[in-house]
Order: C-alpha cells, then sequence, then structure tokens
C-alpha cells in the first residue's frame, strides 16, 4: 500500500517547480491550504442545463428509431455471454437460443419504465451528492488511459503517481463532480492488486461520487466493500440508496460480455446504478448510417438495462452514448466530429423518449493538446449541452481518443468546463436588468464604468476566467507571450503543491488500509478472465 | 495600381515554402490550376441551419426588452451626427432637438416592418448569389484588423501583399460566402486610394459578394461604381437589387457618427443593404447587464434601420450584435465568452421578434493561434448556431479583438466552418437509415467494414476534414509529431501557391482598371474627416 501523505507532493517535478513555502511542518498543516491561491475557480454547484434540447430529428424519427431497436431485440436478439443473466431473462420469458436472447418490446417497455429518470449519487461527504438525469448536468474526470503527458515529460505508460495527481486535480476542481475510472491506468501497479491502491487513492484524496471497474467479482466486490467502508455506512445503509456507480460497455454489435454483466447485475442487487455504453463506432461494429449505429446503440443498452431491472425492479440505470463515426479511409475512431454531435443529440431524443438519463463524453481524436483537441473538445461539449446529457464522462483530460491523459488538457477542459456552468445561469428581464435608468444617466456618448449601476454589480458580472488571458497583445508579450497550454503547464504544478485532501476521521482511514492490506494479503483479484 | 498577375504567388515566402511544378509559362497557363489540390474541400453551398435557435428569454423577456428599447428611443433618444438623417426623421414626425431624435414606437414599427426578412445579395458571378436571412447562414472573412500574423514571420502591421493573400484565401475557401471588409488594413497604400487598390483586387481576385467601408462619401461611390462595373451592370440594373452591402457600427452609447450614416443613406437609395452593428461592451459603452447592453443595442441599431426604411422603403438591413463583456478587472474586451453567447441568443431572439436578419461573428480575444483562441472561437460560432444568425462575420482569420488576422487562424476556422456545413446536413430516418437488415446479416460480433449498406455509402457517410489528424499517435509521431497550427501553416501556403483566380471578361477588367486610375488621378477620397 501507498503509505505517502496524500497532502505532499510526492512528483519530484512537482516538487522542483513550484517554489514552497515554509515546509518544516510538512502536510496538511504545512505547504497545503484548502481553496489553496492557485486559480479562482466557480464553487461546486448543482448545475441545470436551461437550454431547451437540440432535435435534429421529428417525432416520426424517434418512433422510427424505437422500432428499429425494438426489431432487433425481437427479431435479432443480443448475446449475452453470462448464464446467470439468460436464466434471469428465461425466467421473464425471454427466447432463449444458447446465449442469444430475444425480447418482445412489451417487455422491454415494462421494464425499462420502472427505471426513475432521476437519482441521487451520494458519496463519502454528503456535501458532494449529485443528481443523474432531469436537467441535472454533471462532469467527471478523463477514465481509463493507458497514458498520460505533460508537455514537459511527453507521453508514457501512467504510473501510480500519475494517477495520485490526476486524483488530485478531479478532487480540486468545483466542476469536475465525480471521480470516474482511473484517469490513467497506474502500470506500475500489478492488476490483481490495482484496484486496491487506486480506490484507496480515490476515496482518500477525494470526497466525490466514485466509480468501479466492472472487470471481475473480486474487484466489483471490492470496491463496494471500499466505499461502504469510506462513507462509514452499515451494509442496509450502502445498499439504501445509490453511493457509487459502474459504466459498462457492450461488445458491440449486439454482445454483452461477462465480467460487464457480472459487475452491473453484483451492483443493482445492492442498489447500486449502471450506466451502458455501447461503444458503436458507424462503419465499424455499427451500420455506417449513423442513424442506423444509433438505432443498434438503443437495441443494445436497452437489453441490458432490461436485464437489471428484472434483477432489481427500479435500480437505477443510464444510457450512456458511444456513437461516433470511424475515419473510412483508414478506419481510425474519429471523436467530436458533427457526425458525433448529431449521434449524441439524436440519442439524447431517444433518451428521453424512455425517460432514462443520459452519458454522453468530451472526446476528441487529436494526438496532442492543439487547436484540433480544443475545437473537437468544443464539439463534444456542446454536443453534451445541446443533447440534453446529464452526466458527461471524460470531462477533463482526454486526448488520442481515449489512449492518453494530458495533465494540460485537463486544466484547459476545466476552464472550458466553468464557462459553460457560468453559461447555464439563467438570464432575468426586470428593471434593473434593462438598466434604462443608467442608458438615460449616461446618455449618448458616455460611458458606464463609474455609473452605480456598474459599480453595484462589476465584480459578479461576468464569468471571469481563470486560464484565458485578455490582456492586449503588447502585455501579453510583454510578459513573455506565453501560450495557453504552457499556463496550463504552470496552472497544474501550482494546483499539485497546494493540494489539500478532503478530511477523513483516521478510524475510517484505518478501516479501509486494513481491508486493503487483508485483500493484498489474500492475493487482490484473479487477473486470467 | 498593382499590375502583378494575380494568379502568380508573390509573396517570397510562398514562392520559396512551396515546391513549384513548371513555372515555365507562369501565371494562370503554368503553376496555377482551378481547384488545385492544396486540400479536398467541401463544395460552395447554401447553408440552411435546420435548429430551432436556443432562446434563454421567455416571451415576456422579450417584450421587455422591447419595451425598453422603445422607452429609449421614445425617451432618451438616439444623437445622429448627420443632418441629412436629422432632417429626414424631422420630416417623419420625430421630436428633434439638435442632434438628439426620439422617435415614438408605433412610427418604429411601421418602419422596422417594411424592412424585409430575408434579402439576396448578388455579386458579378451569379452563381455566388447568397441569401441573407431565414434559416439561411452564410460566412465572411476577417475584416479591418491593422495586423497580421504566421508563425514564420510573426505578427506585423498589414501590407498590400498581406491583404492579397488573404482576399485570396477568402475566395479559395467554398465555406466563406462573401469578402467582407479589409482582411488586413495595408498600410502600404495611401488612405486616399487604398479603397481603390483594395476594391480592385477584391472584385478580380474574388467573384463573392463584396462589402463597402462607410468611411466617407467618395469612397461608398466609388465602391458602388466599381461593383457595377466589376458586374458589368447599367446602373438600373445595379440599383435593382443588393449586389453588395455595408456594416456600419453606433457610437455607443446612443450616437450614429455622420461617415457611417451617410455611407448607410447612399447605399439606401441605391437599394443596397446595411447591417447596424452597435459595439456594446457591457461595463462600458453598454449597462454592466448583458439584457441592458442587448436593450441599448437593440434601440441603436433600429433607430438606424427605421432613417433607412424612410429613406428607401423596403430596402434591406439586418441587426448586428457585437454585444459582449470586458474584463471588470482592467477594462479590456472579451469575446467568446458565456456571457457573449447568451446575449447573442438573446439578440437572436429580438431579431426574428422584428422580422430582421442577424449578424454576429466569430470573435475571439487571445493573443496567439493557441487553444484559448478555439475555445472562444468555438464559443462564437455556436452562438451563432443557437442564436440564428443569418450572417456570420469574421468566420476565419480573427485573432486579438479584431487587431489581427492570423494566416494559421483562417485556415484552422475554415476546417471548423465545413464541420458546421456538415452538421446542418439533415438526418433522414428511412429504412435505409435504421439499417435493420444490415444489422441482421452482421449480426452479434460481427463487423460493418465489409457489408454492402457500408460498401455503399462509406465514401460519402462522413465529414472528411483536410486539417484534423485522426492517425493513431504512433504514426503522428512518425510523421514528425506535426501540431494543427503548423499543418495549417503549409496549407496555407499551399492554398496561395495554387490559388488562380476566378475569371473575368477583359473589357471588365479594363474598365475597373481605368476607373481605378482615373480615380486615382483625381487623387481619390479625402482623409481628414
Amino acid at each position: 500500500m501507498d503509505t505517502t501523505d496524500p497532502t505532499e507532493p510526492t512528483d519530484p517535478l512537482v516538487a522542483e517547480a513550484v517554489p514552497v513555502r515554509h515546509r518544516r511542518g510538512g502536510g496538511r498543516s504545512g505547504n497545503a491550504r484548502r481553496g489553496g491561491a492557485a486559480i479562482k475557480q466557480t464553487p461546486w454547484t448543482d448545475v441545470i442545463n436551461v437550454d431547451r434540447p437540440t432535435e435534429p430529428i421529428p417525432p416520426e424519427g424517434v418512433e422510427a428509431i424505437h422500432d428499429g431497436a425494438m426489431r432487433i431485440l425481437e427479431e435479432i436478439g443480443i448475446e449475452f455471454l453470462n448464464a446467470e443473466a439468460v436464466e434471469v431473462l428465461r425466467e421473464k420469458g425471454c427466447t432463449v437460443d444458447g446465449e442469444n436472447v430475444r425480447m418482445g418490446r412489451d417487455f422491454v417497455m415494462e421494464m425499462v419504465r420502472k427505471a426513475p429518470s432521476q437519482f441521487t449519487l451520494t458519496p463519502r461527504n454528503p456535501d458532494r451528492t449529485i443528481t443523474i438525469g432531469g436537467r441535472h448536468i454533471v462532469f467527471g474526470n478523463i477514465s481509463s488511459p493507458p497514458n498520460c503527458s505533460d508537455i514537459d515529460r511527453g507521453r508514457r505508460s501512467g504510473t501510480h503517481e500519475d494517477y495520485r495527481n490526476l486524483i488530485k486535480l478531479t478532487q480540486y476542481f468545483n466542476c469536475i463532480h465525480f471521480a470516474g475510472g482511473y484517469p490513467v491506468e497506474p502500470i506500475d501497479i500489478h492488476p490483481s492488486v490495482r484496484h486496491l491502491d487506486c480506490l484507496y487513492d480515490k476515496l482518500t484524496l477525494t470526497d466525490k461520487a466514485a466509480h468501479a471497474y466492472s472487470l471481475g467479482t473480486e474487484r466489483v466486490e471490492d470496491v463496494m466493500e471500499m466505499v461502504r467502508i469510506a462513507g462509514g455506512l452499515s451494509h442496509e445503509e450502502f445498499d439504501a440508496t445509490p453511493r457509487m456507480y459502474t459504466n459498462i460497455n457492450s461488445t458491440s454489435p449486439l454482445k454483452h460480455d461477462w465480467p460487464m454483466l457480472d459487475g452491473a447485475m453484483r451492483l443493482a442487487k445492492r442498489g447500486q446504478p449502471t450506466i451502458v455504453t455501447p461503444f458503436t463506432l458507424a462503419g465499424a461494429m455499427a451500420p455506417v448510417t449513423m442513424v442506423g449505429a444509433v438505432t443498434q446503440s438503443i437495441a443494445e443498452a436497452l437489453a441490458c438495462i432490461v436485464l437489471l431491472q428484472c434483477i432489481r425492479p427500479g435500480v437505477a440505470c443510464g444510457i450512456g452514448t458511444f456513437t461516433s463515426n470511424v475515419d473510412m479511409k483508414t478506419g481510425a475512431p474519429a471523436f467530436g466530429t458533427p457526425d458525433y454531435v448529431r449521434a449524441t443529440q439524436i440519442t439524447g431524443q431517444m433518451a428521453r423518449y424512455y425517460g432514462l438519463p443520459l452519458r454522453s463524453s468530451n472526446t476528441c481524436a487529436a494526438n496532442a493538446p492543439d487547436n484540433q483537441a480544443t475545437w473537437e473538445s468544443m464539439m463534444s461539449m456542446w454536443a453534451a449541452i445541446t443533447s440534453g446529457t446529464n452526466m458527461v464522462y471524460h470531462a477533463a483530460g482526454w486526448l488520442e481518443g481515449g489512449l492518453c491523459a494530458s495533465y494540460e488538457k485537463f486544466v484547459m477542459d476545466c476552464e472550458v468546463l466553468q464557462q459553460f456552468i457560468a453559461y447555464m445561469q439563467p438570464y432575468t428581464t426586470n428593471d434593473e436588468d434593462i438598466a434604462l435608468d443608467a442608458i438615460r444617466e449616461v446618455g449618448p456618448g458616455g460611458h458606464f464604468f463609474g455609473v452605480q449601476h456598474t459599480q453595484d454589480r462589476y465584480e459578479t458580472a461576468f464569468y471571469s476566467p481563470f486560464l484565458s488571458d485578455w490582456s492586449n497583445f503588447e502585455n501579453w508579450q510583454d510578459r513573455g507571450s506565453v501560450q495557453t497550454v504552457e499556463r496550463a503547464n504552470k496552472v497544474w504544478k501550482q494546483i499539485l503543491a497546494e493540494y489539500e485532501a478532503p478530511p477523513m476521521e483516521d478510524a475510517i482511514r484505518e478501516e479501509l488500509s486494513d481491508f486493503v492490506a487483508r485483500r493484498k494479503q489474500e492475493g487482490g483479484a484473479p487477473t486470467d478472465f
């Protein structure tokens, strides 16, 4: 187990780069300070998407996709590579042929309707409770890339230290609402015990809602137990309401694999939510038509949601979309494309049709945190906003179609996330807003800097970025012509230097440590599935 | 007059950077080739914004802003620093006090209703006719910056050569629908004759709808005459329908200056359109509340549109929005901010309320073509899309709040404009789109690369970018880890090397040359206004 003081920057680069004040005491009482001065950021807030979603297809189109998805489930069937899942569905009257399961639309709709349209996730710090569904929108960190990069050290495989650094950024930014999958795979920890170290870090270095990978029985059970311990909960309290979640992917086309189903069913039995996200690249694992890819994706997602509702009626579920296109010249996946935006919006229409929360992602295909990365991410973020997405996965840090977590892009994405949070503040049009008296007072040719109407409001009137440089060219040049990515580089170093872990009772921390130590002694989880 | 063959790259950097094939013949018959191979771009197309606009305020809010704007016009008044304009309005019954003009809401609405909600601009090449209004959206080049930059030579004052280069890019890209103001001010041409050289270049190097600056009587009259000559039109034919346009800015708050009014009135008399764009930075020249800034902006725009409808009832007009916020710590203007997006969307609601076309811009505050530039531009572009903007000014090339035209950003913006054009292609949901047969054919666990449904569609199924690099990290690294801005640098050089001017009859070109020569001999335009 990692015994480093989580409040102490251990990355040599970080320790070197940042002038540290009075390190005598070390740890929390030393250089770290809650709400440090690295940046002035947006407060933690419940974000309500006030905009009407963009709907690319008419109601008849929604019915056509629904009908297509139902015919897939009725006529073609989905393969469930999990005997327990097949047995559950057989008992409910589905038509089973080996691993292939077909189900009628009346049954599908009856089961889907049992899932709530909105639910909460309550982590160990109840102040960090988030709502998934309705008009709520929440953002999570990048999840699961094997590599990470920063502009000093370039791209490399992820390590435990990188994992911890990115988890600290996840905790630091108020615009990140949940701690998704591992922000980078720490390949220097053996897979049999990786989940134990990673969850220990995640549950001690953050107090935000956590995710469990559905990659084998032991892992899922360990994570549920650790989340329960971290929350100081009895088993009954844990089971009573969603405390964590998993995200599973189908193996498109039309297949759900054993470990994903096993994990989702285990969570469902304990009342914990599953997001089902088919990975339907149009032209590869799904039809080349985006509408066909969405149709297939809906069938795959609903098939698993039906299963989970059979296991525990009313358990929280969400539809995830990962429908994008490939580059048809090379077969390479593309993200943040116009086609991706439309697929996300159409999936949003379908999610609302079924009354289920929607998950999408802040994706891009770029290999560097450059302009392409930013325009692809902006397309993905606007896809999330305009589709009515409730849960934005990979909202900060993602590069290379998910193969790399960039420290600088994490920071740049958080700047943009803050902008979307500001964008969601509703506008009023009362007399004070219309400001006729101020306009009269200033009159033609005057200016508004000095008037009382301005003085009363200027400090909070507009969104204030932490990363944008709004100075004029000459001032910007005088300060060294520092480009955005270099500014982001400075910011993450300062955040890591100032990082302070959220409080946790000693007894709980000890119980968590003991659990990790015991499970490591037992050998952790099998790695041969 | 510049006598360079417009088809020959004259910029030494360009000539040097690009391997030129067989330059023996020189000019058009030599290295230049129509539709050259620099990039594979989206064809010229009429873009219809299929999305329902985002409306941040309810109908009561629209009424409140309208009422505020009407009260400004009725109670406070607008200063018209132009005696002819004041006289026109006095004759129509407005209340005149020196340069201050007040007008009643019934009169305002009666006049505004005379303006068409949609009109066309027909340039010398009628195939380049564009529609302004309704659900149409068109894009124009950056206009009026004093500086330009590229990553080889850095930032500097604009020259005639830069002007011509950026005009060539304006012509080259099919996603640029109109040639707005000068893409950079060529400071090496004396202001008295600058408009003559610039318009000659614009009318010979492009065949897209052109703009006239309202900066003095002679300039406006010269440009109208040159557009008439370039189109091979009689005076009657020119006057019969919009052939060009001007854009004027109010001097906010509440003031219209002489040259802008003079130019707009001259165009109106000849049936040519004016876009009225108040420059209302909230907290500086307008109230600190965005809603107040929009209210003031609407009053300023409508006041001038009323004037133009008095001059020529039914003449085409548009509302421009340039409402953004300042950085309240420094007073620096900010662009592409969340507040800017909302102000644009609200102005869109108002434009539809008045039945007038809307102009907005692709703005940013960044000092380099970096990530900040891209996220601010993406916010501005999504503001244009979601507001129902009809005419996007500065759609390609803008940096530094409009003080600099970047060659690389021009190319990057065009990549993004193409994406928005692709985004606007409507989706159908027929059987071929749903693709149930292909899904059945492939079945669980297969792939769609080989099936006929894919083969029949893969070449055109998805948007194909010219600038995004979708290869994997290893291939990208093997090819030199070229970042987006460097790829954009290569693209503009290749475009300029391959550039070919659109055809023009020799007689017309000669008539244009003669006009320019004569007007230069007469001394051009006065420069002391």
